[in-house]
């Protein structure tokens, strides 16, 4: 026996919100007939978004999204619809016109639909505004939200703006903020990938802490303990020796017991590695491209968002001037009479400084410190050559705030050897790693770039908490 | 008293591994010009990727990478050289130009430098091979590596695979396999991001777990235990309120305590929400769009590994045939004689014959399963209207396999009340995930695909832990 069963049920109006049953002969069908047969046979306006209706003025348009503001003035009521992408103003000339909402009791943040005229208008925002308005409650509030959204500023504490982030994300400096985070993802990984790099997605379940230390988070794996990874170094690292260049964008995790306004217990890091390098100079042009890469993405997609914020981007030079820490620390002493010399890293103090050195003498808001102190950077971090008591290291400062680190790292086995003995450390947690050194690896190095450090320092956000969708602190673990 | 720093101290040669100091008064500065000083002032060839080889013919090059291979045929030496894009063929006829190898005792996966000139020729791989070879061996090998990196075919065992994946992976079968990995990332992000989508990160730490259930990993978390996300579902539901549509690219954790060929512990989730939909064929048509894209970036930028791998890629109809699971059951009684109807799910013998059945009855390789009982899916799972004991959910199934599950999901606060009441569950460990739905969420859905499931079914790896770089399993946490 053939048994033919239904296909292609829906056609026509996809996408429009209307579906018509063309063909079936069972159950399914039978139920699609009946819903088909409850909807009025009208047609559906296809959805405007609300970046879209400037296009569309003179004629019925059909909008959907929050009911984001509500405000009387005189005869006539303002509503502002806001949508995933921007706002639109709805004036509504009659009760009538409103009776949806009363009836519903839809208050702001309600989900509706809206039909009407689109109008060109001088006063409104964009240019144009709807009339003649059609609303359809969707999704009524069950109560009004903890967050005021429709005032230009959010007007709330830190605390409540974190409990309350579900709702307090929707604010449009918020979400403008946070969207701002999509494009720096998007800028360092085309510039990247348009230079041959891979990406690659490695384990957030380690073995061992990565970099040492007491900063890990436990993880209860089956019978055994095992860690959150502090960074995906080690395995980028590896990698170079598959791909030659290759990026990640990941969550990192550090059991840092802070609450303080820099720092967040998991955070999103942007991670690059190369092969075939000369030195740490090779990394810090790989780096100069990415953040380049990453302002230029940022001003050609994201100007909405840049505008609402008032965010002015900074012009990357096409060589980033660099120091070498002990030079800087000479400069400080010199031009600002603080005696930081021999000191093992710089102070806030000593980046604010440089960075208005780097303004002033360079017109650069970007400045590489090289060369730090070795017993000051990972084991794996290659010395310098002639100076082995510093290193092929560097820290990218942005507006006098270090932004960046990197540099050179080992590639040889017998070095790693030796490092590890140096410090006193152990082969075994990592004996896997060290192998890789064993089959030939190219003289490497690379960079971490903090997605959220990165968007507080471009913004100017208070807090990094903020310039995260749901940060996790030593308190707060929700929502 | 004014400090001037060294600045612009390396022109010329940058990028071309050799640099000249040009000014400068310090420290520093010294060190570099007696680098210089050191380096012969010759002309540095730039790299050639052995990628670029053919378009080089009759010119001097230079290349760098792992000598992949070596083998003697008469008085001819070939050896192959990897770099991270390819191979390229090296043919010596003397003795001395292999000197350099011999004297570092250089065997393959050795990291060395070759210039030579590129020759057009018949036999070589590529069409093009180096002659004149001037070998330099930047890394020896310490000791030879445990798996044969130069066979077409990797002869190892799994165990051996996994075990050294630091190496392993550079096989040329096992690296392409796993760079098609970056290809359905990529092709995922620019299907979503052209349709409006936009690029969420949500916290892996959590208070509680996400789906329930007892597969989740412990987190020591300062004072508390916390757990490892499974899914980033409620997030990307609450991010719905606040950009409509939102994608994620991350790790997901599962403690399912099993050593299988289709379970990893921790693997990479592709997920992706819309709001304002009117059910689940919105979604469904969302995720054709996005696996044809990602199929098409597979395509056009990923031909070498396709060809290596020996991979057709599917075509994906411009309509993904769909049956609901009740008729999907009939279907199969009546062709097939196995009475499964009323079963709350479908066995992977029935996926099978349903696979069996699209390619024979509509020459798809894919197939929606549409309708899965109300009890069988998620508590945020969308009822059918017309028959709530079925849901608005379905399954993608990709050559009789399920690859992709994804459905509409509850919008209203109080249907989320009710889903919780009629399950048991408590609303308290969520609270704050079902508050988000008290302030007006529109109608929406999504799915999840599983970045390592759909390249073990594209490829036909014979186990998902080959898809993935480095595997976690029950028994395994590294490398």
């Amino acid at each position: 026996m053939r048994y033919t069963p239904p296909s292609h049920l829906w056609e026509g109006a996809r996408g429009l919100g209307l579906r018509v049953a063309t063909e079936g002969n069972i159950s399914m069908t039978k139920q699609i007939i009946e819903r088909a047969a409850d909807a009025p046979h009208q047609t559906i306006l296809a959805r405007t978004r609300t970046t879209e209706l400037a296009a569309h003025v003179g004629e019925r348009v059909r909008m959907q999204g929050w009911l984001h503001a509500r405000r009387r003035l005189g005869a006539l009521t303002f509503l502002i619809l806001r949508d995933g992408w921007g706002t639109a103003q709805i004036v509504a000339q009659s009760e009538a016109e409103l009776a949806p909402l009363t009836e519903a009791q839809a208050g702001v943040e309600s989900v509706i639909t809206v039909e009407g005229i689109a109008v060109a208008s001088e006063q409104a925002p964009g240019g144009v505004e709807l009339h003649e308005a059609r609303i359809e409650v969707i999704t009524p509030i069950q109560e009004a939200p903890p967050v005021t959204l429709s005032k230009r500023e959010v007007k709330a504490s830190l605390t409540t703006l974190l409990d309350h982030a579900v709702v307090a994300n929707r604010h449009p400096t918020r979400r403008a903020l946070l969207r701002l985070g999509a494009g720096v993802m998007a800028g360092f990984r085309a510039t990247l990938m348009a230079r041959g790099f891979t990406e690659i997605q490695t384990p957030k379940i380690v073995a061992s802490a990565t970099e040492g230390g007491a900063n890990v988070f436990p993880v209860d794996y089956f019978d055994r303990t095992a860690y959150l990874a502090q960074s995906p170094q080690f395995y980028k690292q590896i990698m170079v020796g598959v791909y030659e260049r290759v990026f990640e964008v990941g969550p990192v995790f550090r059991a840092e017991p802070h609450d303080t306004t820099r720092h967040l217990n998991e955070y999103v890091s942007l991670d690059a590695e190369q092969g075939f390098i000369t030195d740490h100079f090779d990394v810090m042009a790989t780096l100069r491209e990415t953040i380049a890469g990453i302002i230029e993405t940022l001003r050609e997609g994201y100007a909405p968002e840049l505008a609402l914020l008032d965010v002015k981007l900074p012009s990357v030079p096409a060589e980033i001037p660099h120091i070498h820490i002990a030079d800087a620390q000479e400069l400080i002493f010199q031009r600002y009479g603080a005696d930081v010399r021999g000191k093992p890293d710089l102070s806030p103090q000593d980046e604010r400084w440089l960075g208005e050195w780097a303004l002033a003498e360079h017109g650069s808001d970007f400045l590489y410190v090289t060369g730090y102190p070795t017993h000051h950077r990972a084991f794996y971090t290659y010395p310098d050559p002639v100076r082995p008591e510093f290193t092929n290291s560097f820290d990218l400062l942005f507006r006098g705030l270090e932004l960046v680190s990197g540099g050179q790292r080992l590639h040889r086995y017998e070095d790693y050897l030796a490092a590890l003995e140096r410090r006193g450390l152990p082969l075994e947690p990592f004996a896997w790693y060290f192998d890789a050194f064993k089959y030939g690896m190219p003289p490497h190095g690379g960079f971490a770039i903090g997605l959220e450090r990165l968007l507080t320092q471009l913004t100017g956000a208070p807090t990094i908490k903020l310039a995260t969708l749901f940060p996790r602190d030593i308190n707060r673990l929700a929502p």
